[in-house]
């Protein structure tokens, strides 16, 4: 069996005729990769095999062929900002934009899928892999992925939803068994690929290396036959993330219709033997084949040669994109910049002149070009600019304090009107494959901070980083702080443009930045230890641990400053229908209130005022991104479901909506709420009906039984009225109290006493 | 079948020769008891009923015929301090004492088994039983409850150690599930049990009624059997608590040897039928009644007639108890008060003249006679004592300010020397059956505080509570406080005997305060709903989370004033042996450098240095009350075991010893550490075997694999050492490199080489 490759792809495949046509062993066949980024074709059949690649931000196509563990050099692409820079845009539409942008590019390189976006929740900050995911939050995380793939799709090009699902952490990612309950899994690991399932049907999803409460994602069939398939509707193909099969026959089984990369004849030898043995059967086998072919079919329209993509209306996405994703933290006046006249400006940091804007591992992109914010900033302005590295990059030379360099950068800020520091973590803090073990700078970068502060009295400071690091012990020293997360190839150009103004910054953080690493929710339960890491948190993840424990944050969620001000007024909140067909209108005007044009998000919370169940202090239900030009007004509008108040009750088996008040929170961070409004919901009725198990309080309360049941109990009922030990009484459940010596009612009376409070 | 009661009880029982007598019927009838307080006889055979009554602190004997829930007037008996006072005096030959008053009152009353101590962990302060509950820490939990089964046991009386396990909450008690897993149940919750079933063999264990991971405790073998008998060694009887039978015929297969009260017929009838299915057999039902059987032979002893107590010298002995109970937490000087000298002192507060001294539901002990603090301050001083109540206790007027009673406090304050001010918790606020919802004194406390604050300087505040209050927000008003706890029946005069200094405080915290209860470590997660309640934050409970975490708190654990002042000196700690076999030797001595006679308590944590597992960053190992007069010197030698400074590993299923240096430390609290010692340790070897699993980085360090499998890899290797993706890929499992494609060693080479690899 072998293969077709490019140039010579079919344009169509009849699916069916193919499936009516193949052997037991092509089958088996298409079930595994060809190699490590095609999957595998059937000639006889006119089957091609297609090509998938990395990443989610840029293309990681390998160059010539690949060596033995899939990662070398690459083809050039754009490198777009990570996840991490991308997700505090909060921007669907630019989403949209940059993945239709990257389509182009895997249609020139003949590439069928492209293996993201991964909408992992940040559980840590200390997670190796946060640059590639999107938030704390699922609502958000979701949101911008669908408008990813969607944009991606949209230009017949196939995603892999990822990474499917608790793979929350590096550490031990491929043996590791995240232990969730299950309502945390539904309402914050699952709902981001819930959300880009419904609502994008990504062409593929890719399950991950670890085990979901014992049993390996890719071999799992809760996850990904019950819950994808028959609760979200998937209709696409699960691909393996590469190598995370374990029992390949099992994963057939489960619903992983395709294993990456080719395991060299194990994964085939596995189905052959279960389909044998009978422990797995055809028809299964079938399901995952036919699912490969769909996959095929789909991709090969937009698999003709030929095609190429503007790499300069790429770059200039790139840069707009990384615009709107830096993070302006704090600013006492300092920002912006004017470019056109002051004194000297000091450029400080090694990574101002070497980027640091991409992460390590399977997302690496090979960029087409690379912008420095050095250049960018010299060649912005008429003012002098004088740069000095401040520190060493090299492998090793990340803590240590060089005195020469330190030297040199105070003499370069000393007179200078302004310094602009360049700070961050290096390459090596963070990777694919592990997590970092502290939230710091380098020692050796706060040494040099402190050190340009005592020379010179306004020091901004730009940070390049891909998950959250302490700000603590330093931004006291800064007079204005940009969170510049890593922006891509565009990332320098696009510093320079918000430090001098040619736009304002408009991101907000999609993670806490957390005071210290002992604040936060995972800690001393991440990463787990001896194979097992167990997420005691349960839902209060991200600023629903912060807020719902009232704790103090360095910046929270949602958190951003613009060159200008935003006013927030009007806001109404009207309740339609009841229970599942809940839905509440949401309006507000936000109205740019300073003197220039930027772009506002606006944040909606619920807070649930009475829940009868434990739930996080407030959660994002909505947002809405605004550009406005000074003066402008605009009314937003948002519609909350049932689904955006109600929760996962595992009692149920299914999404409720307790009724009850909640409060309606708008505002510009999770701690900055500008407006609140209460709507009163008309929740589901969520009673379970008496049994002989209910609480005796439970009976007495209600209203058929609980007559009837004071009448029997006769002068017995004091005891559960008692002022002092009634309450004790009462939380005994009635069964147990009728087993008890001389109680007036026997167990044996209770089954008909429920019927009869049934029967109303 | 009829019952041989007092008091015709015989001395003696031959267990065998009965055993070889029973009918079936009388077996099954034998697993039940007979009524709220008595096991069921066999009059045909002269096996007599015996009664086992309530509580830890005191005896609740009901007087006349039960009722029909088990609560209601009892004899009087001594009321000693509850557990949360009793905790706090660090003291174990106390423990032991009351424990023997405790079974002198058992003997007059002919009582086989007092049902105590519970030794539940306080996982939250919230538990509305806490005050039966010693400690947020194990150690001292088992410590504190081995010496009082010891003292009750020597005087031939039983003991019931309640409620195991995994009670640490009254809200659903009957039927929530606390999922907690193995290890934190093995450190944690398990452990006080654990020592005082392999130290004193307490007769009796009482099951809970919740489930463990959604196994009823009345009928879970792993509980009762494997980890109780097996694992521990227990030899006596296990009690349901009342009314904690669900499937009694499940009960007897897992251990449950005695249903308690009778249940009418409705557990015979189970364990009849299940005998009858062939799902019980009766030698599992037999193994249950010669236990119930050898209870009673062991109880009949000191059942015989006649026999009295010493009221007096027992309420001495809750005297010196409740001394050693309260914990002085601040004093700015104004303690002790002189009582021969001075000016007016204005006692306020309805509790120093109605003493809140025990909590209430099963405990509540009908007392021998009750001091009250305001009669003995009076009868202590020559002078002159006003009283005003400033608050009311009547039912519902806790939280509402009475003007009239304010302003009648602080003319009583005004122009006092000093104001003594009785807060704390009213009885409604805690009590079996429910938990607190916050950690508030009422709201009318604290306001009567500010007034009588703002007329009088010096105001010392007595506090009576079961469990943790929130300080935070009035503690800065007060000269002094004293944390009283609850008290028993002497607590009155011994809180006199404190605040003028006949005696000096050296009680000791047994669980932190916390400042506010959103820092509290189950906060969110307590107390569950939907029939479960999850224990996320795992091992870090008590200090070991505000530790952990490194969270500010009111006070910590193990924290107490005197009025001397000690000092600690000379520590050595000694390793010798090697894995389990080790044993630190601790010592050092404690001088009492202040002016008065006075206990100091040493504390002894455990910090492992490099731990290879989450751990806790310190745990309590040890401790020592070590009474000193003035000048005197006291050396005090602690000798730690393998077990107190190792962890329980879920991989090997038992206690392991890493290798590595442990911080000793040594102090007054857990914040207050005087000194501290690095040990190095010798561990077990606890390296698992190389197997196709292991990581790839693992066997390229192992000395005999890795130069093997470097030499088959050869330039393939050089993935692997890359600096930048390298450590991505040693940490994938060699069997998953092996199926990738072109890796020049494949899944089926493994097993030889691992073998190679463990033969050397």
């Amino acid at each position: 069996m072998t293969s077709t490759r490019d140039p010579d792809l079919p344009r169509t495949l009849d699916v069916d005729a193919v499936m009516a046509q193949l052997t037991r062993e092509e089958k088996i066949s298409l079930a595994s990769g060809q190699d490590f980024w095609h999957t595998q074709g059937v000639e006889r059949l006119g089957v091609p095999a297609v090509m998938v690649t990395d990443g989610p931000h840029g293309l990681r196509k390998q160059l010539g062929v690949s060596d033995h563990v899939g990662i070398n050099a690459s083809v050039p692409a754009t490198c777009f900002p990570p996840a991490a820079g991308l997700a505090s845009t909060w921007d669907p539409d630019l989403l949209r934009r940059v993945g239709e942008a990257l389509a182009d590019e895997c249609r020139a390189e003949r590439v069928a899928v492209l293996l993201g976006p991964g909408v992992n929740i940040k559980r840590s900050p200390l997670c190796g892999r946060n640059f590639e995911y999107f938030s704390e939050d699922p609502l958000l995380a979701g949101e911008l992925a669908t408008a990813l793939v969607d944009g991606v799709q949209n230009r017949g090009v196939g995603t892999s939803l990822k990474h499917f699902a608790a793979n929350n952490q590096e550490t031990e990612r491929m043996s590791v068994s995240a232990e969730v309950d299950e309502r945390t899994l539904r309402e914050i690991y699952l709902p981001a690929f819930e959300r880009v399932v419904t609502r994008a049907q990504p062409w593929t999803v890719m399950c991950s290396y670890n085990k979901v409460n014992g049993v390996y994602a890719s071999q799992d069939p809760w996850l990904l036959t019950q819950v994808l398939r028959e609760d979200w509707g998937f209709e696409g193909l699960v691909v393996s993330d590469w190598g995370a099969v374990d029992d390949r026959a099992l994963g057939v089984a489960a619903g992983l219709d395709l294993e990456m990369p080719s395991s060299g004849g194990v994964g085939e030898a596995s189905i052959r033997a279960a389909l044998e043995a009978g422990t797995l059967t055809e028809a299964q086998l079938d399901a995952c084949v036919r699912r490969v072919l769909e996959l095929v079919a789909r991709a090969l329209p937009a698999l003709t040669p030929g095609q190429t993509f503007d790499a300069d209306a790429h770059h200039a996405l790139a840069r707009e994109a990384a615009r709107q994703s830096a993070v302006l933290l704090t600013n006492d006046g300092v920002l912006p910049l004017d470019p056109r006249s002051g004194g000297r400006i000091a450029v400080v940091g090694e990574m101002a002149r070497s980027p640091r804007y991409q992460g390590a591992g399977s997302s690496q992109v090979n960029p087409t070009r690379l912008d420095d914010a050095l250049t960018a900033l010299r060649e912005g302005t008429s003012r002098e600019v004088v740069f000095a590295a401040g520190y060493a990059l090299e492998g090793g030379a990340d803590d240590r304090v060089d005195d020469a360099l330190v030297v040199e950068a105070v003499e370069a800020a000393r007179g200078a009107e302004v310094t602009l520091l360049f700070l961050g973590l290096p390459a090596s803090y963070e990777s694919e494959g592990y997590d970092r073990t502290h939230l710091d700078l380098p020692a050796a970068q706060v040494e040099l901070l402190e050190a340009v502060r005592a020379v010179c009295d306004r020091v901004v400071v730009v940070l390049s980083n891909g998950s959250a690091v302490a700000v603590e012990g330093w931004v006291h020293h800064t007079s204005a702080l940009l969170e510049g997360w890593l922006l891509g190839q565009a990332g320098g150009s696009a510093t320079a443009d918000l430090l001098y103004g040619a736009v304002s910054p408009s991101g907000r953080l999609a993670e806490t930045l957390p005071v210290r690493l002992e604040d936060t929710p995972a800690y001393g339960a991440f990463p787990g230890d001896s194979g097992v890491v167990r997420y005691g948190e349960g839902l209060l993840v991200g600023y629903r641990w912060y807020d719902t424990r009232r704790m103090a944050v360095s910046f929270p969620f949602g958190h951003g400053l613009s060159y200008t001000t935003f006013e927030h007024s009007g806001l109404s909140a009207e309740v339609s229908g009841a229970g599942q067909g809940t839905t509440v209108d949401v309006q507000l005007v936000v109205t740019n209130t300073g003197g220039r044009a930027a772009a506002e998000v606006v944040q909606v919370y619920a807070a649930p005022q009475r829940p009868g169940v434990l739930r996080p202090v407030q959660e994002l239900v909505g947002f809405a991104r605004v550009a406005l030009e000074p003066g402008a007004s605009e009314r937003v509008s948002l519609t909350l479901s049932a689904r955006d108040l109600g929760q996962w009750s595992e009692v149920h088996g299914r999404w409720v909506l307790e009724g009850g008040p909640y409060e309606v929170r708008v505002g510009a961070s999770s701690r900055d709420v500008r407006q609140a409004a209460v709507v009163e919901v008309e929740g589901e009725d969520l009673t379970s009906p008496l049994t002989p198990q209910s609480e005796a309080g439970t009976w007495l309360a209600h209203p058929v039984a609980g007559p009837r049941l004071r009448e029997r109990l006769g002068d017995a009922v004091a005891a559960l009225d008692d002022p002092q030990n009634g309450a004790m009484m009462r939380a005994i459940p009635l069964v147990r109290l009728a087993r008890f010596p001389g109680f007036p009612v026997r167990e044996d009376d209770l089954p008909a006493m429920a019927e009869e409070a049934s029967a109303g």
